[in-house]
């Protein structure tokens, strides 16, 4: 069958499920950028700029099969980079495409603009092999198979890869041939060895617990995880990086480990279980208060992620993570549930006077329905939110291996085009907002109605929480926050809501609102103060204080 | 004399000229931000995001000797890496700093947050190898030598260079030996060589004359270009991404030279040059109509860069642009300028009626003054602008080769802090002014007074000149740009002055009150057609886009 090389490489990321590309045009990528508008199957969101546009295609990745953005060659690209490195730390699958300068051009190593005029065009290819699991430059002979090789390493190991597509070439024909890839398969004799010293390290054990984290979300196991936990009965608890990976209203979800400033329920499971089998999780500083565990001495941990597992210093190559865990299903475990807890605070809690975090976070507790999605900026947004139980089908969404500020707005984007259908609540501070404020007119101009509450509390207060409380540097200019709709979009009244609030009455009059008319945008503005932030933070904070002086 | 590394650093960024630090704070550089805040020499300005930080690094360091940036390690450092990229490119001499986090937690390999949570620490410094000349990771050791031997390379090369300091180092304590580095010195029987060899080449040839550019400007010799010329009487044609490297009003300045696209007094100038004197001249394709030269067959070049020459093949080493300029002075040149052309259009042209791209340039051709410092954004902006006769001292700031969109907003935050004696004059197209919008914020609260006019005309046009006139890629969301700075900063009504402009009139007008009162930003949001463009960049854009298909 004939095709272009361009159009190719289209139709194999409809194949992997895109249905949206973000990105900005500039000169080397206009031309594909046709075949990109001429496409009725996808559909062209044009950034305001590079880096809202990567963490776009990650907000998007994080709840379809894949995520794409285009970006001319050098300025494009690297204004991009953080975004995509984010997608790498975070296990997100995201295909960065870059227009380039025709080879013609780069052979001659010609000194053209969106160079360093130094006549090196891989400097910046060389830059993405730092942050990418695969990447290519296309010309007709290597076309076909790269662009299956490439996506297919997207899509199995979740990471980031890379695409130049010389401006000479987006329009060359070639001829495809339709085949469809192999699934990945896991290999039965090294699963049965697998479950086999599973069941040699169970029978020394005596209180078994799941802890799961996100990688059961990228690879979008949430079905094979749950059915594992109601055949096995296990207590289960999740990670932050991975919160709201299985469902916590379920009876068997104890609570979001955070090292020694977990709760007291999951503390006590942790300090009782003497294996713990890891589903997906990777544990960084952020979600152990600072690698300060709170386990039993000498306990056993059993990790299993999505392509491989792992017993100690052992590795189990070539299982996949859903084989493993219906070959362990049918094992027999051994557990004990921490005591019942005082019955919860009422989902509606009576709560009064002016905002606190403390009072924040539990009315937007009050506040979330099944299927919203919650998005939480690194900040005092993600720490507060992580104490929220969530309701049936909720997805999170945070960043906190990356951290990068600003993410959540572009992720916004991407997550609410994921799914028109699910509520996008975006919990974001005054400092991080600043960054990336712009992004907030694509959202308009998209037409999606998410509610973005903006935290007010006159700087970086999670940089307070670390170092320089009272210092300058993190004082940011004081913006008028609620306005910004209006300015970002002429066609405004009748797509936006608009609140300015510091009490809990009107926080609830305004949220109320917002989820009545969901039609509009609606933008709240918090009023907050400068150092108040949740214990979470605080606690955490001195933590990675000490790890800086260390 | 005991110190600390960290304030080392600074005492010797203060040594080359640096008063103001920009960047984004992040929590492994905040104690190395304690030192910034209590340094009564040392302004630190906090940015929005780093890299707007970046371009005001760069604005900055055109004016300056030095321009240095701060930011957190990996998310911070690289949101950056596409600004120092461009002063990469184009040869700006910027200090990236970088605060990183401990050493222990480095050599443990732990999986922190801001990483990718590999155990790799060393990835962003190696993507900085790729756009900076020189790189450390400071520790107890070497922070006296490696802190010398990076910032002389900035000195000397006008390049970034990158300094990493990890959080456990910062208060270190070091002796320290005071010595003035020596001053770069040309080799004289090098030098010698040279002029016998340019007195060979000028044997042979009937007529030179000079092309200078942006070198002259980085190295600060326009004083030692000047009297150059008023030695030797030769008809001097500047490049666009040295615009006003000579003063414009001297009778030997004949014009911008952009190849075939040239106007008909340098086109004239170049068909008769047999032999160019290149001094500090890079040839882009955006420099001279896509490679399209105008040129007389057989003409000779001799180049004259700030620490090397060039005659054919043959390169001069260790022979300073100064003393080459000095050394060349005294010899016998041939020289024709072209016919004196007619008057040229008055000061202020009497225009009226709707705005027009060619009505609005030779308005501001009217407005600049001297001493004013006109930065143009890459787009119409810079195509327009490089038409205009600069006044005397009129420093003019763009970025051709490079060309990252947004990055005069950033640099004028640079600029105008470089010295708030100078007027700064902005021309930027709406396009180019959602990417980094934020930056207005920072301008508003360093008090700093610029014209800022804004050209709406309804998305890129710069890229409609290459590819894809109708498409909606091309197309950008419509703000209200006039209201953006009363969003951006609540402490408004005392700093602004904001104007919309669709006719000559109205603008002129705005432009005299924005005179006036210079004691407060203006912004004029100036309306034009959507397809109109100044004639230099209609005939560039077919010529690049021929490029693209080459």
């Amino acid at each position: 069958m004939q095709s272009t090389i361009g159009q190719y490489l289209l139709d194999k990321l409809k194949d992997y499920g895109v249905e949206h590309l973000f990105g900005v045009p500039g000169d080397y990528n206009l031309s594909f950028l046709d075949l990109v508008e001429d496409d009725p199957h996808l559909q062209w969101v044009g950034n305001c700029n590079e880096l809202n546009a990567a963490y776009a295609a990650d907000g998007y990745a994080r709840l379809k099969p894949m995520g794409a953005l285009l970006t001319t060659f050098g300025v494009g690209e690297l204004s991009a980079i953080n975004g995509v490195a984010g997608s790498y730390a975070e296990s997100v699958p995201v295909v960065k495409i870059v227009g380039m300068p025709s080879r013609s051009v780069a052979y001659k190593r010609k000194f053209v603009h969106h160079t360093l005029g130094d006549g090196e065009f891989l400097k910046f290819y060389n830059m993405y092999r730092e942050v990418s699991v695969a990447q290519t430059i296309l010309d007709k002979q290597n076309a076909l198979s790269e662009i299956d090789r490439v996506l297919r390493a997207c899509f199995l190991y979740k990471k980031p890869v890379y695409i130049g597509i010389p401006a000479d070439v987006v329009h060359s024909p070639i001829e495809i041939v339709l085949c469809s890839p192999m699934p990945p398969k896991s290999d039965r004799k090294i699963l049965q060895t697998f479950v086999d010293a599973v069941q040699d390290v169970l029978k020394k054990s005596k209180s078994q617990a799941v802890l799961a984290d996100y990688e059961v979300n990228r690879y979008h196991l949430n079905q094979e995880l749950k059915e594992f936990i109601e055949i096995t009965h296990l207590p289960l608890v999740s990670l932050s990086m991975g919160k709201g990976v299985f469902d916590e209203t379920h009876p068997n979800f104890v609570g979001v480990y955070s090292g020694i400033l977990s709760d007291s329920k999951v503390s006590a499971l942790m300090k009782q279980v003497d294996c713990a089998l890891m589903i997906g999780v990777k544990l960084t500083d952020s979600l152990t208060a600072g690698f300060n565990y709170v386990r039993k001495q000498g306990h056993k941990m059993i990790e299993i992620h999505p392509l491989y597992s792992q017993i100690g210093e052992r590795i189990y190559n070539d299982i996949l993570m859903q084989d493993v865990l219906k070959a362990l299903a049918p094992l027999k475990f051994k557990f004990h549930f921490p005591k019942k807890s005082p019955p919860k605070t009422p989902k509606t809690p009576s709560l009064h006077g002016k905002l606190t975090q403390d009072k924040f976070f539990k009315v937007i507790q009050g506040y979330l329905r099944p299927d919203d999605v919650l998005i939480a900026e690194q900040g005092t947004s993600f720490f507060g939110a992580l104490s929220i139980p969530l309701p049936s089908g909720v997805s999170f969404i945070g960043q906190p291996l990356w951290g990068s500020i600003g993410y959540t707005l572009g992720a916004l984007l991407g997550s609410a085009l994921a799914n028109r259908d699910r509520r996008n609540i975006l919990l974001i501070g005054d400092g991080s907002l600043q960054l990336v404020v712009q992004e907030l007119s694509t959202i308009l101009r998209e037409n999606i109605t998410p509610i973005i509450i903006v935290i007010n509390n006159d700087g970086y207060t999670v940089e307070r929480c670390i170092h320089g409380a009272q210092r300058q540097y993190n004082d940011i200019n004081m913006w008028h926050y609620s306005k910004l709709p209006s300015v970002f979009d002429v066609q405004l009244a009748r797509k936006c809501l608009s609140f300015q609030v510091s009490s809990v009455s009107v926080l609830q009059e305004a949220l109320n609102i917002a989820r009545t008319e969901d039609s509009k945008l609606a933008l709240i503005e918090v009023f907050m103060g400068k150092h108040d932030a949740p214990a979470l933070l605080k606690k955490l904070g001195a933590l990675l204080s000490a790890q800086n002086n260390a």
